[in-house]
């Protein structure tokens, strides 16, 4: 599995409970967990992760909104991107994800 | 133990995540944790909570800075108070702590 990220196991709680606080980015998060449920009409294999426009159409938002989301979620290191052509496709970092969870019980 | 709210295992996980993205709100919680080490110098006894004026003391940001995080942490449900005299007294809701932690596990 490819490592998109210089130190996948570090995490920035602070930004990563920021990317959770809004229930759309949620809900992102929840759906990549099984794409075939709700990405099932990609053309594109759902292991290359799923591309931005499943998103704008499986939630209603705007492109630009989408790419917000998105784009946030990224930063705080919860899900990674490729580019294909002139498509990015999105998958979970579960390893960050996991980190993170860890974290959060270890401290509440 | 007194049951402050009407129903202690319903939560809002948004408003949950909202409440923990400041990390002034986790260390809040954190502290709370374990109150003898953070709340030493408290003179009521640490049972009854954590007095707001404590939380000034230890954290140095002002009266009302202090007083709309725990408010913002009470209105997510992480925190219980209980008014005594002029002093408002705070408490982790383990419950509802236990509950957010369990359903952000099983989203994710």
């Amino acid at each position: 599995m490819p490592n998109h990220s210089q130190d996948s196991t570090e995490i920035d709680k602070t930004e990563i409970l920021k990317a959770l606080a809004h229930p759309v980015r949620v809900d992102f998060l929840e759906w990549m967990k099984v794409p075939e449920e709700h990405f099932s009409n990609q053309l594109h294999p759902l292991e290359m992760g799923i591309c931005a426009k499943q998103f704008e159409e499986r939630c209603g938002l705007s492109q630009s909104t989408v790419s917000t989301h998105l784009s946030t979620l990224e930063k705080a290191g919860l899900v990674k991107s490729s580019r294909v052509g002139q498509w990015a496709f999105y998958s979970r970092d579960e390893e960050k994800i996991a980190a993170f969870l860890s974290d959060l019980k270890a401290t509440l």
